[in-house]
C-alpha cells in the first residue's frame, strides 16, 4: 500500500511526523477569495497561515476587470448618487435567475440582503469607489469610473424577472486592471492584520484522519515538503480548473470548440477541487464553462445581428456577451457572423479577433460571398429590419434602444467563429459548499475541517448561460469572508 | 466522530466485526452489466456474490428495447446474411464519433475489434438472434426481427465519418421488451453457473481500509446490516442517477425542462456512483443526460421538418431522435413543432404525447394560428421545399431519401414541446474507469479493489448529442464482462 499523498489522496494524519507550521486557519490561495477569508479570520481572532503557489498575491482575480456585483437595500452610495434605487428583492430575483436553474437560494438571499454592507466593507478595506456612472454597454473601461451595466439586467428575459438597475461596481483605478487593484488592496490589508503569508508554496495534499476530518495540508516550500497544521480549518481558495486540459475534456468538453484562451493567472489546475474530492466532497456543475464573446466595444455593434452558419438569428444581441457565447456554442457549425451596416460599423478591437468575412452593397451580395443558400441570410435581415423599424423584435426580444434596421450600405459580416475569435473562458463548477464555505459530501454531510471559496467551489454563479460580470468576484469576496469567519469560529 | 457509514462514507474495515457473507467477487446490481460481470467472473473461476436491491434481476436494462450495437470484423452473421459487410474501422470510427468529444479511444478500439466475438458470446449465453433485417427508421419494433438502423449511421455528419451500416441487433423475442429477455437470459446463465444471488439486498456502503482499498460492502438484507467480504473486488453495476432529483439538479439541471419521464426500473438513485466517490473515485460527464424525442413511428414523419418557436429549423430530422432531443434543448423557448403535410401525416403514438397544435390549408394559416410573426415559419417551409424538390438540404444536410416538399394541404404543426411531450431520459455520466472496469481517482490512480460497469460508470456512450441506441447495452454487457474477468483475476 503506497503512502504517497497527492491532490487526489490525502496524507494520513498518522503519517505526519511533525508540524512545520501551525495556525488556527490555513488558507490555500491568495486571490480575492483567499485574501477576503484571511481578513475575516484574523478579525475573528484566529491566527492565519496563507499559502500561495505564485510569487505574490493575485490569482486569477487579478486578471478581471474588477467589477463586483453590488446593490439592493435601496442602493449603494454609487447607485443612489446616480439616481438608482435598487430594491433588495430586485437584486435577489436577478441574482437568482443569474445563478441558473440550480441557483442556491440561501446563498443568493444572504448575498442580496448583505450586498450594501459588503460595499461598505470593501471601502473599509481600502477599495475606493468613485461616485460615477457610465451608461451604455461596457466592458471594464479602465477610466476609474464606477457604476456600469455589467450583465443582462436590461435584457430579455431578465428584465421581466426584476427591475433593471446597473450593479457592476468598478474600483477607482486608472491604468491597471481593476481586479489587480482589488486583490492587492485586500492582500495588503490581510498582511497588515498579521496573516502569515508564504508565497512560492505549493499545497500538494490535505492532511486528514481516518474519519476524514481535515487537519492541515502538505506544502512544497523551498524544495521541501512542509506539514502545516490547521487547528480549526483549511480553506481552499485555489481557483478553478481552466488550465487542466484533461479535467476540462472529462467535464466540459465543449472547450474543444474554443481557441485556447483560458482566463487564468497560471494556476487554475484544479488541484483545489481535487483535494476536496480526495476527502469525500462533492463537485457540482463541473460542465459549466463560462465563456464570452466580446462583440462590444464598439457599443454600436450591439445594434448588429448575430447569425449562425445557416444564416439564422439565435439570441437577443443586447444580452450579456457571456450569454451570447453560450448560444453560439449551441449552434450547428462553428461559423458565427455579426451583421452590421455602414451606420454602425467600427473596427472591432484587436483583442476580439473578430474579422471582416464579407462585404457587399446589398445583403444578397454578402449572402453570396459567405456561400449561404440564396434567401437565407437575406430573410433574417429582412425580418429583423421590418420589425426593428417599429422598435420590435418578436423573435428574440432585443430591447428597443438597440433595434435599428441594417439598411445603410455597404454591409458587412464579421466572423466571430468558434475556435478562432476570442472566447476567453474559466470554470464555474467546483466543490459543493454551504454559504459558510463548509464543504459537503454527495449526501450533504459536512467534511469536518474543510472550507472552500472562490472558483474552487460552485458558488453564486453556476451557469455560464445566466452569468453576469461581477458575480464571481462578488462570490469570492463575500463568501470568502464568510468562510474565513466560519473557519475561525469553528468548534 | 461518527462511525456511521453511507453511500458517501465507507465503512472502515477496522469496524467490521465479522463477515456475514464472503466471495472472491461481490457484484452490486443484477441488470445487464451485473449479470455479464457475474458470468465472466464465475467462468474465470471466482466465487461470486451478487446483491440486487429489487426482488429480481432486470435493472433498467430490462426496460430497454434490447438492441445491442454490434458489427465490424466483416460483419456479424446477421449483417452478412443481409448483405452488409461491416469493416472494423467503420465501426471504430462511428463509435468514436458516437462517444462524443471525449470518447475513450482505448475502450472504443477494444470494443470494435471484439464486437463480433461479443455477438457469439451473447448467442452462447442463450440470446437468440434471427437473421432478419428491417430497413427504415425504427424504434425496437417487437417483432422478433433483428437488424435495424439504430443510430445516426446514415445521417450527417456521421455518414461522412464512417461507411453507414445498420448495427442495432435485437434479440429474437416477441411480445416482451427485448431488454427484459436479454437480462433474464444472462441472469439465468449467471445463476446456472453458481452465482450466489441475494435479491431485496440494498448495498448501503463500501467497506474500505484506511488506505482506501475496497474490501467489501455493507448491505441491508432482511432488515439487518450484513457485511459481505470481496476477496478480490467489488463491482458496482448499480445503474445511474436518473431518479435522484437533487443529483440531477446539481449536475444536469436541463432535466428541469423535461417532464418527469426518467427511464428507470426504480433504483437509479445514484448510490453506486456515490459509493465510488466515497473512496476517492472521479465522476465524469455528469451533465450528460441522454434524452430522446421519438418523432417516429410513424416513419413518414421523418420527412417533416422541426422548427423552434421562432419558426426556424435547427437539425437534420433524419438524425437519431436522441440527437434531435439535445438540439431541442438548445433552442430558445420550450415550444418545438414538427411540421407535416397531408401526404406524410399519421397519428403520432399516444406514448409520444405529440399533439396537433395547428392546422391550415396554407402554411400562412398555420403560422398565424401558432402566433408566429408573419413570414417566419412560412420562410422556413419555403426554403425547405425549394431545396427538397431537388433532393437537397444545404442547411442541415438531411439525407435525400427523407426530403420531400411539404406542399400537400392540409398542413399541420405537431407540438413536441419540452416539458410536455415524451422525452424519456437516463444518465450517461458516472465513475471514471479503465476498460477493465478499474475505477480511477481524479489523478488516474486505480482505487484498489473497486470496479464499475454499466451506467454507474461513464463508458462507451458519454455524450447525449452523439448517442446511438444499443450503445449503452453494448457497454453494459461487453465491459461488464471485462470487469468481471478483471476482478476475478485480480492479485
Amino acid at each position: 500500500m503506497t503512502s504517497l499523498h497527492s491532490s487526489s489522496r490525502p496524507c494520513r494524519l498518522a503519517e505526519v511526523a511533525r508540524w512545520d507550521l501551525e495556525a488556527d486557519v490555513v488558507i490555500v490561495g491568495f486571490g480575492a477569495a483567499g485574501a477576503s477569508a484571511a481578513i475575516e479570520a484574523r478579525e475573528a481572532g484566529a491566527s492565519v497561515l496563507l499559502l500561495e503557489v505564485a510569487s505574490g498575491s493575485g490569482g486569477t482575480s487579478s486578471m478581471a476587470g474588477g467589477d463586483i456585483y453590488l446593490g439592493g437595500n435601496g442602493g449603494t452610495p454609487v447607485q443612489r448618487a446616480n439616481g438608482f434605487e435598487d430594491a433588495t428583492e430586485d437584486l435577489y430575483r436577478y441574482m437568482l435567475m443569474a445563478g441558473g436553474p440550480d441557483a442556491d437560494e440561501e446563498r443568493v438571499r444572504l448575498y442580496a440582503e448583505n450586498a450594501l454592507a459588503h460595499y461598505h466593507w470593501l471601502e473599509a478595506q481600502g477599495v475606493r469607489y468613485r461616485k460615477t456612472y457610465l451608461p451604455g454597454k461596457r466592458q471594464a473601461p479602465g477610466t476609474g469610473d464606477c457604476l456600469i451595466w455589467s450583465g443582462n439586467e436590461d435584457a430579455w428575459p431578465f428584465n421581466e424577472a426584476a427591475r433593471p438597475c446597473p450593479r457592476g461596481h468598478l474600483p477607482e483605478v486608472v491604468g491597471e486592471m481593476g481586479g489587480r487593484f482589488l486583490v492587492t488592496t485586500l492582500a495588503s490589508r490581510a498582511e497588515a492584520l498579521g496573516v502569515e503569508v508564504h508565497t512560492d508554496a505549493r499545497v500538494v495534499a490535505l492532511v486528514a484522519d481516518d474519519a476524514r476530518r481535515v487537519h492541515g495540508v502538505v506544502a512544497r516550500i523551498d524544495g521541501a515538503e512542509r506539514f502545516a497544521r490547521a487547528r480549526r480549518g483549511v480553506i481552499l481558495c485555489a481557483g478553478g480548473f481552466a488550465l487542466d486540459r484533461e479535467m476540462l475534456m472529462r467535464c466540459a468538453p465543449q472547450v474543444a470548440r474554443l481557441a485556447a484562451d483560458a482566463l487564468s493567472a497560471g494556476h487554475d489546475d484544479g488541484s483545489g477541487i481535487r483535494m476536496g474530492l480526495s476527502v469525500g466532497a462533492a463537485a457540482i456543475h463541473m460542465d459549466e464553462l463560462f465563456t464570452t464573446l466580446p462583440i462590444y466595444p464598439p457599443e454600436s455593434h450591439v445594434k448588429g445581428i448575430l447569425v449562425n452558419e445557416q444564416g439564422q438569428r439565435f439570441v437577443n444581441e443586447d444580452a450579456y456577451p457571456g450569454r451570447i457565447a453560450v448560444h453560439c456554442l449551441r449552434q450547428v457549425g462553428d461559423r458565427i457572423f455579426l451583421l452590421v451596416d455602414h451606420a454602425i460599423f467600427e473596427q472591432p478591437t484587436e483583442l476580439s479577433r473578430i474579422e471582416v468575412a464579407a462585404v457587399g452593397e446589398s445583403w444578397e451580395e454578402v449572402e453570396r460571398e459567405l456561400g449561404m443558400p440564396e434567401g437565407t441570410l437575406v430573410h433574417s435581415v429582412r425580418i429583423h429590419n421590418q420589425h426593428a423599424a417599429k422598435g420590435l423584435d418578436p423573435l428574440f426580444h432585443k430591447g428597443a434602444k438597440w433595434l435599428k434596421p441594417l439598411d445603410e450600405p455597404p454591409f458587412a459580416a464579421l466572423a466571430c467563429h468558434l475556435g478562432h475569435a476570442f472566447y476567453p473562458y474559466f470554470t464555474l463548477g467546483g466543490l459543493h459548499v454551504r454559504p459558510t464555505g463548509e464543504v459537503l459530501t454527495p449526501d450533504r454531510e459536512v467534511v469536518p475541517g474543510l472550507y472552500a471559496a472562490g472558483r474552487t467551489c460552485c458558488g453564486l454563479p453556476r451557469s455560464a448561460e445566466f452569468y453576469s460580470s461581477g458575480m464571481s468576484l462578488a462570490d469570492c469576496t463575500f463568501f470568502g469572508r464568510l468562510a474565513g469567519r466560519s473557519a475561525a469560529l469553528a468548534r
